[in-house]
C-alpha cells in the first residue's frame, strides 16, 4: 500500500504494532505484478478493510473520510488465478530466528485456507524471517498438519525447512513463489515460462 | 458494508452519486455468505480501496484514520472458488429501464474480466435493472462480443435478454448466480445442492 507524504510518523507506530511486513509486502507486490504484466497469472493483494463511521463531501464530486477504523480481515490478503487454478494466500514478516508466532495468523484465515484447500484450489502462507533473511512458502496441508500434531503456540523455524520450500531472492520477479507453486502442483516441465 | 450510526446523512450523499447498488450488494452478500455457510462456495467481496493520509494513535492499540479517500479498484468486486474454477465478477445496479451505460464498469475492470477468462477462469457481470426488478448475468465472453461488435455506450436491455442469463429473485439465496454458473460451466445434472 503506498501512503502519500505526511504520514511517516504515523506509519511508522502503525507498523510498530500490526502491520510488519512491509518489505515482504512490497516484494509481492512488484512480483505480482510482473505475473501480470508477464501474463503468468493474475494475482492482487486485497485492498485493506476500513470501517467508515464519518465521510465529508467538500464538493458533489469528492468525498473525504474524516473518520475510519482498520478492521480485522475475514480472508487473507492475496488471491488469484494461475494455470486455471485459484491461488489464494497470506504473508508475514516475523523478526524471530526461531520460530513463527501463530498469533501472526488469525484462525478464521487458517480456516478460510483449509476451506480453499476443500474447494480444489491452492492455498499456503508465506513467511519471511526478517533477521534470517529467508523467506518461506508453507502449504495449508503442511500448516494443518503441524496444528494438528502439535499443542506449541509458534511454528519452529526447523519446521518451515524440512517441510517448507525456499523462496529465492531474486531480482525480478522479487520473491517468485509460482515457481514453487508449479512444481509442486503443476508439471514442473511443461509450460514453463 | 456496514457503516455505524451516526453518518446517515453521509451515505445518503455518498450514495447519490456512484455508490449505487447497495440493494444488489447486500443481496449478494447474504447469498455468498448462504454459499459458504453451505459450503457450495467460498466468494466474497473484496473491501473497498482506500488511500489513507491521516492516522491517529489515541492509544498503543488503536489506530484511527482521519483522512482517507476512496480509490479506483483495480479489479472487480468480487472473487473466489467454486468447483474448483476461479470466479470472478463486478455487480451493478441501474436505474435506466433501458439499457446499461457503459460507463459503469471501468475499462481496467473489463480487461481484467478478459484476463481471468484467458487463464481459465470464470468472469462475468450482474446487473440488476432496479426499476424493472430484472437482475441479470452476462459472461464475459457475451461482454466483450457486445463491445467488439457495437459502438454503443450503453447496453440494451434486449442484449441482456437475449445473451444473458435472469438470476430468479428467491429467499434464500437471493440471487442464486450460481445456479447459472452451474450449467453454463459444469455438468448441471451432477454435483447439483
Amino acid at each position: 500500500m503506498k501512503y502519500p507524504t505526511g504520514v511517516k510518523k504515523s506509519i511508522h507506530k502503525y507498523n510498530s504494532y500490526g502491520n510488519r511486513g512491509m518489505g515482504l509486502e512490497n516484494d509481492l507486490s512488484t512480483t505480482n505484478e510482473f505475473y501480470r504484466l508477464n501474463d503468468i497469472a493474475i494475482i492482487y493483494k486485497k485492498p485493506t478493510p476500513i470501517t467508515i463511521s464519518k465521510v465529508d463531501y467538500p464538493s458533489r464530486l469528492e468525498a473525504v473520510i474524516k473518520e475510519g477504523y482498520f478492521r480485522t480481515p475475514s480472508t487473507t490478503d492475496y488471491n488469484g488465478i494461475y494455470k486455471g487454478k485459484y491461488i489464494d494466500f497470506e504473508a508475514k514478516e516475523v523478526a524471530s530466528k526461531t520460530a513463527f508466532p501463530l498469533y501472526n495468523i488469525h484462525d478464521h484465515q487458517i480456516k478460510h485456507l483449509e476451506n480453499i484447500y476443500r474447494h480444489g484450489g491452492i492455498g499456503f502462507i508465506i513467511v519471511r524471517f526478517t533477521t534470517l533473511n529467508k523467506t518461506f512458502l508453507l502449504t495449508i496441508e503442511c500448516l494443518l498438519n503441524f496444528l494438528n500434531n502439535s499443542k506449541r503456540k509458534s511454528i519452529p523455524l526447523e519446521y518451515f525447512e524440512k517441510n517448507g520450500y525456499i523462496i529465492k531472492d531474486r531480482y525480478n520477479p522479487r520473491v517468485d513463489y509460482l515457481e514453487i507453486i508449479n512444481k509442486l502442483y503443476f508439471d514442473g516441465g511443461e509450460n514453463e515460462k
